[in-house]
């Protein structure tokens, strides 16, 4: 699976809920795994950058970090509710 | 060949291979396109957060942003020169 694939799995139900969804991957890929991998730290950075542009609570955010091969993935999922 | 000879032979080409490489991917999906994309700024944003953990020049960002149905997709790769 690429890494485009890696979205768009779930499929939208109903047209009438207005939400917004904000999907952020980084992948962090190298041969040597030399040093500290420098993701966990990232992330919250990046939620920071995020939460200037969009109002998000933490409980709507969903943040799964995983090894695919010699990548490191991290995932952030928000979904905004209706307003 | 003497005890000398067996060391130094075999020790260039190891890290000169160490790619690596870092991409990001930040889908936004609304069902009501209200108010401007922000993508385009918080981008900007992003990169500086992640220029703080990885050294890079910005020739070696390569940065687009896609519409995908309902999705506005920002793609940043970056690929990391060997050090």
């Amino acid at each position: 699976m690429g890494f485009f694939g890696l979205f768009g799995g779930q499929k939208k139900n109903s047209a009438s809920q207005a939400k917004e969804r904000l999907q952020i991957l980084i992948s962090h890929e190298r041969q040597n795994r030399q040093g500290p991998d420098f993701l966990p730290a990232m992330q919250q950075e990046i939620l920071s950058v995020v939460k200037k542009y969009v109002e998000i609570r933490d409980d709507q955010v969903n943040i799964r970090l995983d090894q695919q091969g010699d990548a490191s993935v991290l995932e952030l999922n928000v979904i905004l509710p209706e307003r």
